[in-house]
């Protein structure tokens, strides 16, 4: 794959009650984080959830489209009266929310004569959308501007992402190396902190404390689209670490 | 407990880089959602997600706490170089940023000769601030104005909930009733959706689609703070299925 070296960023909104009551985990966030860094080398920047309100999913999807070079957006594309992200989504851009004859000429030809009034809705989109096509339930998601729409269910939106990949101009790949160490934060903090001053910008570290197996211990993450600096990071890290003798949790 | 007979609303601010990277699933977004509502009756109605930048931290905090009555932050209260939450939301609320007497006293006695300089960052926050005790690991939470500052680690998260109780004003209790249905969305759409009507700004109806054990079903969800519309709304959903012939999963 061709990689532009440009920063494209992302945001993740997120749209449904079920999210926020608490009842539903939600499973796409760190999905789409994990497949759009992996895949394209585009960063989650800010992740957004709201519930099934139009005036909310108007203003995010607003803001976040302003903001970021790419919103996607996940629910609220079925056939239920709680689905209203088409619909709100074209009232943001002002576009006409009507049936997109691509998207109902696949779902006539899927669903035959059981092709009622609410599944015709799935077919109702802004119109200019151009659809991402779904393999596994046929309903299509779609992309307007530079917005993209995709279904809450994680294992059909999960279907759905290869066909999504054209739609998307790559970015700098993000490299990233985990350090564990048999440590606690505060003992490693001054030292983070300086290695953290002489890479800034280049090199991001966090520090994640954990339990594991009985054990304390800390993951240092680092993260960088340039590889060199990433491993001369890492080697600093390790020194500061050894200089310590604190020990560092097996497969590091 | 008293309820007092209004809506009291809740955001969520989770901050922190490996969330939004996908390394690591939030998991703190359901508990909190679930707690305050079962606890509380506080009702969760925005979440975002945001990277450990200041400018983004603060301009969050800011329009958050000015949109809902609480807003509760998780994460970057650590000892480390990347936790700024603290140091943020005192600059958001043009508050000092400074040692908080009282957990100064508890860190240096936890800690002893131990006490360093990345551990006593972690009594630094904004001033006026009253805390949130941690039993598990002592390092306190926060509350200034209507803002709650809470650690990340979802075990610290928990066992400090019982602490946060006395700041927060209970609301009206949600109370939910959930039925599975063996059929799909669309064949019920048009029936959900004018029970929706009926019971409008009463009865939340949400409807989810599943895959449970080889077998398609649907979740319909019916929330409300009125037990008794509640029932009624009930009723109306197991009629229409019922007249659908539509069979329910067992345990409905």
């Amino acid at each position: 794959m061709v990689r532009k070296n440009k920063k494209i960023s992302c945001a993740v909104l997120i749209i449904g009650n079920e999210i926020l009551s608490g009842r539903t985990k939600d499973q796409n966030v760190s999905y789409l984080a994990s497949w759009l860094n992996n895949n394209l080398g585009i960063k989650v920047e800010e992740v957004r959830i709201v519930p099934d309100i139009e005036k909310k999913i108007i203003d995010s999807v607003l803001y976040l489209s302003k903001n970021y070079n790419y919103v996607l957006t996940t629910g609220g594309i079925g056939p239920t009266h709680d689905d209203i992200t088409s619909k709100s989504i074209s009232k943001a851009f002002k576009k006409k929310y009507s049936y997109n004859k691509e998207a109902f000429a696949l779902l006539k030809n899927y669903y035959g004569k059981k092709f009622n009034n609410p599944r015709k809705k799935m077919a109702k989109m802004p119109k200019g959308s151009r659809l991402i096509h779904n393999p596994s339930s046929t309903a299509p998601g779609f992309i307007i501007k530079n917005v993209i729409c995709l279904p809450g269910v994680p294992s059909i939106l999960k279907s759905m992402m290869d066909n999504l990949r054209k739609f998307l101009k790559p970015g700098m790949k993000v490299y990233s190396l985990t350090i564990s160490a048999q440590t606690i934060e505060s003992k490693i903090a001054r030292g983070l902190g300086a290695i953290q001053k002489k890479y800034r910008k280049i090199v991001e570290i966090g520090s994640y404390p954990f339990f594991r197996l009985g054990k304390i211990g800390v993951s240092i993450v680092i993260r960088s689209s340039n590889k060199n600096r990433l491993q001369s990071c890492h080697k600093n890290i390790i020194k500061m670490i050894k200089n310590k003798k604190i020990k560092t949790f097996k497969g590091n």
